[in-house]
């Protein structure tokens, strides 16, 4: 291609997020990695040196020998993809975004904020309007940014739910998780406590899935986003599963729908939205999808789900699946800034 | 002890099931295994020459050396304990029943038959006065019985929520279930299928957990079981766990508690019907009860509940867990024995 | 490209091996599908209707709709890959080489036959030459032939010595096996077997490993293989990984050879003998290579080893892993196949 | 009883191996824990309170209440088991002994120091003379002195092989292991790491198994231990297991013996040595021992062998196991604590 691709830089880039950005950002057609950073023990080093690196893919030769700098202003790059810690990412990211730069964040520190938009741009693309506020509210730099993607488990609900939601409304949501170990990061949970076993409980995380879907599955209007109201409510467990959060859904809509009108829904949702991989996929065979053989479907981006039946309590139920660390995480990110690109906004 | 033990039998005792109850009915105070049977393919032979042994004890000695007998009458026994595959279970044991044995059944079979108790005596002993009903109804010879207890689920749900039911009362329960391997027998759930992987999927086991539990939480009145009429949705996984249960559960009360009502209830129900485990343990800790560290609570017969907390759709969440070949199967037949023996019932 | 493709078929489409080899052929330079066969209880049905798709790419699209035909002379192709069960391949392939096919078999049946080459093109490529004795004592028709690819452990190890073999010679090798379930076909090992579990006993495999090795490693001498004369002990063990066979392989030289010389050795072969992947690779990581990251290496081509070190009973011991379904079956039979079609056998 | 039991103290008694020894000193008939100690962190804090206890069982009600203390001598104790990890452990035990602790050490630090023995008393009881040259080298008050136990996996490897060794001599052991995750202690292998997985490397370990056995299995002379000479080469792995490590071992013999022989030694050795376990028991079966269904033999204490076969490059392989946290580690040190007891050396 004769195009040049946009610098883009990775914060947290010794990190699993970051080492998975960096292993997705290999060969994109639009972007080009050209600064590193992380915390102050590591800057200064080259890559290859210190990375602990746990893609079963090589590091990328363009990114191995790079010297990993200090996430601060300075960087020779337009957009930072922030796979920080949130114990740090919330200064960093307003500092950088201050700066002038557009920083597609996976951390949770600003997703709740008022101005900042929490996209998955097939789901809630027009958030992105927030932007606009938040140069005024952040003073930042022209150009200067925060965008944040949902928290692994949230992204794989609302992709699930979302044409459902747009066809028949919610009502409401109880779903309960089976999350993969790569959702808690390296080193993570230790193979004491979740080999042959379930830990029944994920600091935080019913809380992110029950506020944060109801942000994205909101309005924008006039300058700001107005919450969906539906009753959302999550029981998290951990399984022996490397990739893939698995979730039973059961759901109420506001409209009453047939299953065929219901998988119909799911169909042209999917026809419509897709990019060049396909954003929800529903399985005719009840035992799927599975994470081992459908969380990387659509190179990690397809959201599957399946085993649509009714619901006793609620309308509805059925399974559905996502990979947590490519859709629920760096892929969400990469995606945001693909589409930020597309429309023009960066 | 100079007390008689009472003469007991095992039908298919080279399944998995069969296996656990020679597993725990060795050294049993009030039993003593004086027969086993199996399918024609086994009848005749040495019980330690065609087992497939899959326990981590040793085979007990006393039926190691057993020659396996067809499951028909002129076992030498007075009970018999069923852990026949479903295929076969229904005639079986009606013929075992006609001829005077009390069949104490693990399978599926009669569990739904009106005039079959249901039976967990911890929580509906009062079924039990079916068999009266049932004797005339079966035409059993005198002393001839069928009592079942429960699928292995059913059993740890039923446990969880029936202290609060009866305080309580209950409308609407939302269950995941994360079932074990051992579950599904022997050979069961291929590697393949099952390893680093959820299957969202269990034949039957959605309607099993919805069905039974409507019966057994039912009032016994003049001869027959009162249906419980609560709206009960189960979506069932299995997960890479050896054994154990674990279940997320959301349940609507009829009358509203607080968490302190609902705590004291279950402690007070654990404190009363115990007799030498618990049968109802309730974790402070929101991360347990977990199948590996928790499973063998009271030798496999403890059920587990922890992490209760408000349901933004029901009133309350928590988790459960129950050991599903244990308190779920061959340790529920024998509770059902025991009940049956203390009560002067056999 | 214009140029045609070589027609090839897959008996034994429905199992484990034969999906995989549906699976690696889809898109295929050399190769295209274009009949498949099975037994006769599938035999006349379409492939997706009766197939159990284990693979985590979707049915290639070509291959979805094709009718299953019996495993006979008369089907429409030149090659006929074989990955079917030892129990029946025996006689299907020598009446398919007998009518003209060219069988490249993943079966043990005639593997160890004098007049059938066991091949790894980049270890033993002339003993092909065998082909020509082949034809006369099988009577095939002209062009009919059996290659026979070896057990999936025994590529690893060939592969893994094979430049330290021509370089310093090889007296003593003792290897140690972790296989992974994949190995076993599907259904193949139970869960309850091998989840948290090692099962240090594989039917025939150390058998297998120890005779192979040799004739692979074996001279071409006038119409016939000179074996190696290399003392081979192997102990084989099951582990809880899906897919790579690694070894801990301890090992004696003919001639000594330092270090340097050994891992030089390495990397030339690897250098001389690459084709589109890395046939050999060595990771100086001591922790290296490891299934998860590594098996899949090289599209899952690439035998890894690592962390050569000296050992006190033999000369030098180190790490081995493969992929097995690919490196060691479908990939194996395959890379055969396009071997003879470079060299013009075919 | 009316016997007053010893006094015992647990050193690092908030890690994995300090949890297990208070785990299996519960209700102990010998010993009684009277003190319990840990880091600075620890001290002064109530046990229940500050451990993250990850045993099964829950934690002894008579340990759960106390009062962590500092590892300094004023423990009201005669002996102390250590359980400290090697970092600190050093200095910690002498200091201990030298105020008169009898010090039960599980930690590597003083292993190979000369006058200190490293026993497994149904192995090499006679090294426990070394104590009497101690006393004076290490110039303790009275009664003080350390024992140590050997690395989890030599204890497994010693005891397979020592009956063998008395009657026939040893020249040659190759040794693999496959090691239970458990032996990393906690947090230890995070899961991302070994699900699924097999790691070739642990840190040291194969250089203490070869030159531990050679301490264990040598004799005592005149106040020093004379080492075995065997030559030993051990390749380890990691493995995903919970409790228990699996070795193929193959070995030469000093004078050759037929299989027959080998067992009859095996089994006359268990016969004599065993005190209220097995201590090594030799499985028909050779897809036995297996770590889930045989690493807690004997509560833990009995090491299993099995598949005995001949090897062509040594004389003999076998399979081997034992579990890692109980004969391997606590268990080991208790046993050693019991010895001394019953022989009047505490």
């Amino acid at each position: 291609m004769s195009k040049q691709k946009i610098k883009v830089g990775v914060l947290g880039c010794t990190g699993a997020v970051g080492q998975k950005l960096i292993s997705l950002l290999e060969d994109h057609p639009l972007f080009e990695i050209t600064a590193i950073a992380a915390s102050e023990n590591s800057a200064g080093k080259i890559y290859k040196d210190v990375v602990n690196w746990l893609e079963a893919k090589d590091i990328p030769a363009s990114v191995a020998g790079m010297t990993i700098q200090k996430c601060l202003p300075g960087l020779d790059c337009k957009i930072v993809f922030s796979g920080l810690d949130s114990k740090v990412a919330g200064e960093i990211e307003q500092n950088m975004a201050l700066h002038g730069y557009v920083v597609i964040s996976n951390s949770k520190n600003h997703r709740m904020v008022d101005e900042v938009p929490l996209v998955i741009p097939e789901v809630n693309a027009e958030h992105l309007q927030l932007i606009q506020k938040q140069s005024g509210q952040f003073k930042c730099k022209e150009g200067g940014m925060i965008i944040t993607n949902p928290n692994c488990s949230t992204v794989v609900l609302c992709v699930s739910l979302f044409p459902i939601y747009k066809c028949f409304g919610l009502s409401k949501v109880v779903v309960t998780t089976m999350q993969a170990i790569s959702g808690a990061g390296y080193p993570g949970v230790p193979s004491l406590d979740i080999l042959g076993n379930v830990i029944p409980y994920i600091s935080e995380e019913e809380g992110k899935i029950e506020t944060e879907t109801l942000k994205i599955l909101g309005k924008y209007d006039s300058g700001a986003i107005k919450f969906a109201s539906i009753k959302i409510s999550a029981m998290c467990n951990r399984v022996a599963v490397k990739d893939g959060h698995t979730m039973s859904i059961s759901f109420e809509t506001e409209r009453k729908a047939s299953k065929e009108e219901i998988l119909k829904c799911i169909e042209e949702y999917n026809r419509e939205v897709k990019v060049d991989f396909d954003v929800l996929r529903y399985f005719d065979n009840p035992a799927r999808p599975q994470p081992l053989l459908d969380a990387a479907k659509g190179k990690g981006m397809t959201v599957s789900v399946g085993n649509l039946r009714e619901c006793s309590v609620l309308d509805w139920k059925m399974t559905a699946l996502g990979h947590n660390t490519i859709r629920g995480a760096a892929g969400a990110a990469i995606i945001n800034a693909e589409y930020l690109l597309r429309k023009g906004l960066v």
